[in-house]
């Protein structure tokens, strides 16, 4: 079955409010559309320095209660850099506590700020070590990193192949730390979209059987003529990009980015019908022993027909287990084309 | 010289209708700007399942008596996956087969869905065993490759050394493969253009000595207020960015195509008049003893030369071989200087 | 602290005017926002092939009595080519000269169309070879080079690699030879950009301790009704762009050029103000004990920190070395603040 990451929307693990897990909560109870496909627990650049202990007590505590009951997958960001002896300490130290306290509510560990091909190892590493000091199957805990240093980008190529044999099972893009680590400017106050990068990013994935998953977009917020209103549209634009070049999900700093996100990852209704039409059309054709054949002046063969059975397998997986967004979002008779239609 | 290769046009090899070759004759056949450079009998998904019997037969009967008064290059594509050890096979006798029948006739063969750096090397060995059974030169039959999985865009920096030692001869890129398997979305009807991934094909093919090839443009008709027309600018807008990126020639699915890319392909009147007096001036500057000259506001010396100097070297291999081409594209007296001027 | 090269600015070292050294001379005696980063004599494709060895003579001169009292750095570029024995030899024999002259006066040598590792670790060994034979320390002559073949792109993964462990100080963009040796054609008279090639320039540069710097800007002039006037707009284009994207410096070819790449590579007042005031707020918040605040709608945490603070690092450089360019550039109050925040 398509695995299903739409939305990797990150909690700060522990904030300075009288609940300090306060956001961690919400992203664990939130319902419909807002809930996300992967929660990530965030005791890395959204905790404070000083509130890192409470983030991961919140964390342990949190996830023992919370966590059974929530329907996607938990991937908690620890602290780790490449360039870091101490933070890679802490990461490890990180890691064992996670994992020795609620591993079993644990899908993987988010690793920040790697380096080189021999810094990923080390993190994958250092969860095995976790997992076999408590107890755990081997590979049982997958691992993602965020790729946000010129050093990981140099690397991609092998490090993308440890997916094939190993526990690295995504990539997520950091274009914050990137932009810093190539000493890039954000003039008039934008970042490049770095898109022969992201082009990488999903190549690689693929290559290795990895997901693919975008950077956050922090533009949360607009105000024109006085008011402050959330920035649906600027969002919207990324995720969209993000979905058409291949990345399984994106980044979500907010319950409403999350709402968007996993929209724009579910194919549109005019998508769908044309995806269940084509392959309904081009199984017909094969059929009648046309091997190629042409719908609305586009040539329609075996290659054409990937793409559309993709986006059939993707709807067919959220409504296995959201049946509530796939009925929200296309009418029964669609639905039901979809269910049947023949892959 | 320069080698020819601004079209490479697909002819199903058998199609369901009263002469199922009808295709690969009309590419044979073709005249004037629509005879393609190279012409390719499509055995893979051009062909119904059904029918590749059919194709290999029309390929062999249809080479045998009408390639050799055909100007240009055959390269029949044949069926081959990465990820499919039963379309290896029938690729492997599918290359045996023609080149034991008209390997006389064969410039190359075309590779689809090839993976990694093995894979291509798998590709490579099963022409050349081909070669060996049946008499040829080693290296007498040369293999393109397209590339359109993740996998082959993964390992394309060693992929492509394979040129500089060996059989390879040509990338062509696979964009519709290529999104599909990337997972990627082709929202609102359009695909990525992956350009990091073009510059990089265009990269790799100089650095390796191989040809670079762009992919098929399938939406061959549009449709306005109840007319449908052929899609003439659409084409074209692909065609002159691969140009312009350093792709020797262009994918076509149809003679209206090879028309236009084989044009496009050939230099404008006004870049060789401009490549051509450049040249004519710059070479009067070096025996006046200045090293770079300002020539309409644009500095010119060794490194423009080179540019310049493509244009002129294209223009005079098709002139070698397609006069009718250059006397129907340039002025007379352009010609001359064009066939004059000293490089 | 944060190394200058702004400004690379390549100065024919032989014309055929009265004085054959004029541009070397102004290069070397430029003032204010017109004196370069980097000066770069130009024995190569700048200078007729004839007066190679006036170029040599000019830049032994020249740089014994003006390079004391110039404030930047002297890359001379020689004569070299991947492809060329008779340029490796000639190109060796220019390092030798100029590393025995005037080797004092020499920041690094400047190597063009290098090819694949095994001709950039030649270069390397070249100049490595001239310093011991002339007794200056292993290291204290840099190379930079001019990548602008697909075999130079090609390797760059590995070629960064030397600048971690070796004298590979800098990578150069070439976008004329690059464009020739990819077969590329300036369509309407424009080369294409090479946005993958640039983001992968950056990358490689950052992953391997390496300056980036962009390519030449050749419409220097432009003409509109009848008028030529100088191209400040095509040109602060290109430069914005490349600082956008982390390279650290670009290429010019005019005073004027490096008046303005000068500027641009510093941050903009806005920015500078921005990058100071965020700096300032997040110190505070860590003090109040908050992880990621949001100022003006925009989050700010320890990733986004690191942008700012590579703006002001660089405004301190400049302000230390080029008071009188930061005195005209920045008001004197956020002057004060840029030299106290804490970083």
């Amino acid at each position: 079955m398509t695995r299903l990451c739409r939305t990797f929307q990150t909690a700060p693990a522990a904030v300075p409010k009288e609940n300090s897990a306060k956001y961690l909560e919400s992203g664990l109870t939130a319902e419909g559309f807002e809930a996300p496909d992967w929660l990530v627990p965030d005791i890395e650049d959204g905790t404070a320095p000083e509130m890192k202990a409470e983030a991961i007590e919140n964390t342990v505590d949190r996830l023992s209660t919370l966590a059974p009951s929530f329907g996607g997958e938990i991937w908690p960001r620890i602290e780790w850099a490449h360039d870091s002896k101490r933070l890679r300490k802490r990461g490890r130290e990180q890691i064992t506590t996670l994992v020795g306290q609620v591993g079993d509510q644990l899908d993987g560990i988010v690793v920040p700020k790697v380096g080189r091909l021999a810094d990923v190892e080390a993190a994958n590493r250092a969860v095995a070590e976790a997992e076999r000091e408590h107890g755990y199957d081997d590979g049982s805990i997958e691992v993602a990193i965020i790729v946000e240093t010129a050093a990981a980008v140099s690397d991609l190529h092998t490090i993308a192949q440890l997916g094939e044999n190993d526990r690295l099972g995504a990539f997520v893009f950091g274009p914050v730390d990137y932009t810093a680590d190539l000493g890039g400017r954000a003039m008039d106050n934008e970042r490049p979209r770095w898109n022969g990068v992201l082009e990488r990013l999903s190549n690689e994935a693929s290559a290795g059987g990895i997901v693919a998953i975008g950077g956050p977009f922090d533009r949360l917020f607009d105000k024109r003529a006085g008011v402050t209103y959330y920035n649906a549209p600027g969002y919207a634009d990324q995720i969209e990009h993000e979905a058409r070049i291949g990345f399984d999900g994106s980044w979500s700093l907010h319950p409403k980015q999350t709402a968007q996100a996993n929209r724009i990852h579910m194919p549109t209704a005019d998508e769908l019908d044309r995806a269940v039409g084509n392959i309904e059309q081009f199984n017909d054709a094969k059929r009648d022993g046309t091997g190629a054949v042409i719908i609305n002046g586009q040539m329609v063969d075996e290659a054409t027909y990937k793409n559309f059975a993709n986006t059939v397998a993707t709807v067919r997986a959220i409504d296995d287990t959201h049946p509530s967004q796939t009925g929200e979002y296309y009418d029964a008779a669609l639905l039901d084309r979809t269910r049947a239609v023949e892959l």
